[in-house]
């Protein structure tokens, strides 16, 4: 008859592998990896694919609204989110003070201001709302996030946050919400396919975090904010830049071979490649590969070099390990080609992964039951009796 | 050889129940619910044992430490946490900002405070962090929760902040940063028992949420943030209120019995009673009853007719149906009796369930693997082709 305010063990316990590895927690229309096939999708699609023909918007539209949208749908959809993408000027104050607290760590300033922005719209248990409008509540954290990102990692360095441009696309003037400066067409081409890679990517920790939260009932920011949270951990999303950092390790293209020769022989880990599940080379890497090569410059010529001289070394020290480049590799020749720094790297992936996030909160606020797997207790066997304090 | 900053499909999937009950998530030494024998424990103690012999602070040292402590340790722990609860005066102002957004959402304003003080404290990934400074940061947590909540609370009022004061317990600091009034003992009595019996049960989904959100190696302050937004979902520890609701609605003791008739033929909900597992009696609502009935007063006699009603009238009307109070009931009562107004129930109950997040937090860091469980794909089989544009 009632709920109750907090929960119990289970009648029948289940022993999960460590890491509940392979536990199916959720049903989903989201996406899937299929890793030994080599390729991943969103919704019935090959993200890959879908990467190469769409825009950013509309697979955006696919995974909030569940089918690709039509040219007016498409008409439909930008009028929606371009005010939702405009920077609320009561906020500015308060993001100022979020992005001054030094040194700047973009993730907790995104979470502190998110939650913010969330607490101020108001948003309450979606079980409360009608369905309509945590939708649209849902539309506007996914339209909000990068320009508060943004806006923070301009505030940071002491600079004002410069708005939207009407007309523009979501990559485009995250550019230039970044950078004040009008980005070149091949730069804004390149990090939309790299905000499209990143949407989803079957069910990593934040998104199983977002759906933990919104199963309790809770508001969707609530969600939103607990999967920054697991997204800032380097196990997950926290530090794309270190194969960036490996390149300047190396310096130049004949210091290769002999750095990597010595990075295996001291045992050190050598970032940017290997993947626990693509058979193959993850379909991520072959884009953002691509997406490189079409952007050419020194950087990307470099990485190349160093690509190929580590399978070639890794082939020959570790033979019979196939290693590829995983997505991290070109993610970070991509970005800092465009001109994202380093340290907006993982902030960046949570702009386009807070789309996989709200398709997933909305998914389980449609077929909702709360996620509350047990433990095993391991202690002193109970009840002991209490000792006399000494 | 290297990690990667995303993660991928199951090679051998599991079928799991729905929202992963009975699916052992994890090992623990905090505590267990062994409902069938109508008690629950912290470490090997009997929960309600220990809450009727040992203090708050003796407790939260068991659930940080791993042992109870010593008069000695009892000293230090003390000194240790006195300066960790005093308000830092640089958050006031944005203390002051934060609780003003009206209307006041306790728990969010919580969520907010915590996140920009995680973000102030530079705490980063537990990973590049020593283990004795992320002790240090979850007891800091621990401590400034009930000051940080006790603060919003009056500043959403338009009041000033007041201090803990040094020699007093945490419970008494807490009636006093509430109500800027020296509490009655039989009122910190009652509220500390209160604390102590809500500190941990079980792997709830606010406990979990901080441990899969630290499993990702993200910063203690960002796994606390997430389970405070999973704790304000109503599935979980949203609406503790509604028992003193319908003490309301019935308003008097005569009318109890017509009262409970009618709901029970509408079809309405009888709150604060029945749980999932306690075969008997939810062994917590024993504990808050005697608690009650020691404070005495009008509401505690009132509810106690209440209670002994709708136990009479369902078993009449729905017999076989063994339904007891469950811990909602008299929580509200001995709140409602201290003083707690009813929008602080469920931030009341954050303060010290704060502290058994903090002990699951820290058994995750000590013994770490990544919490990533799978999801099966539902939706039109893929790959697709991508549609043509119309």
């Amino acid at each position: 008859m009632p709920t109750t305010i907090d929960s119990t063990e289970p009648l029948a316990p289940i022993e999960a592998p460590p890491g509940l590895e392979g536990v199916i927690a959720a049903r989903t229309r989201v996406g899937d990896v299929r890793g030994r096939e080599g390729f991943y999708h969103y919704g019935p699609y090959d993200a890959v694919a879908l990467n190469r023909q769409r825009s950013l918007e509309d697979v955006w539209h696919l995974m909030l609204l569940g089918h690709l949208p039509s040219t007016t749908e498409q008409a439909e959809f930008a009028r929606r989110i371009a005010p939702l993408q405009v920077l609320p000027s009561e906020l500015i104050p308060e993001l100022h003070r979020i992005a001054g607290l030094a040194p700047f760590d973009a993730l907790a300033a995104l979470r502190t201001s998110l939650s913010w922005w969330a607490q101020r719209r108001q948003l309450r248990s979606w079980i409360d709302t009608p369905r309509s409008q945590v939708f649209q509540d849902l539309l506007a954290i996914t339209a909000i996030t990068p320009t508060l990102m943004a806006a923070l990692f301009r505030m940071s360095k002491g600079l004002e946050p410069v708005q939207p441009r009407t007309g523009w696309s979501t990559a485009k003037n995250y550019l230039w919400m970044m950078n004040a400066v009008e980005p070149e067409d091949r730069h804004v081409w390149a990090i939309e396919r790299y905000l499209i890679s990143t949407i989803d990517h079957g069910f990593n920790s934040s998104t199983f975090t977002a759906r933990v939260i919104t199963s309790t009932g809770a508001d969707v920011g609530a969600a939103v904010v607990g999967a920054i949270g697991a997204l800032s951990g380097p196990l997950h999303g926290g530090a794309p830049s270190r194969a960036l950092d490996m390149l300047d390790a190396i310096g130049s293209p004949e210091r290769a071979e002999p750095w990597i020769r010595d990075a295996v022989a001291n045992g050190d880990r050598i970032m940017g490649f290997g993947h626990r599940v693509y058979k193959g080379e993850d379909p991520r890497s072959t884009l953002l590969r691509d997406v490189a090569h079409e952007l050419g410059g020194s950087l990307v010529e470099f990485a190349a070099t160093v690509e190929e001289t580590i399978i070639r070394v890794l082939a020959e020290l570790k033979p019979g390990r196939e290693l590829n480049t995983n997505v991290e590799f070109y993610a970070g020749v991509v970005m800092e080609t465009c001109g994202v720094p380093r340290g907006m790297f993982t902030p960046t992936f949570a702009c386009s992964r807070v789309i996989g996030w709200a398709a997933h909160i909305l998914e389980q606020v449609d077929d909702n039951r709360l996620i509350r797997p047990s433990s095993r207790y391991v202690g002193e066997s109970a009840p002991q009796p209490i000792p006399a304090l000494m």
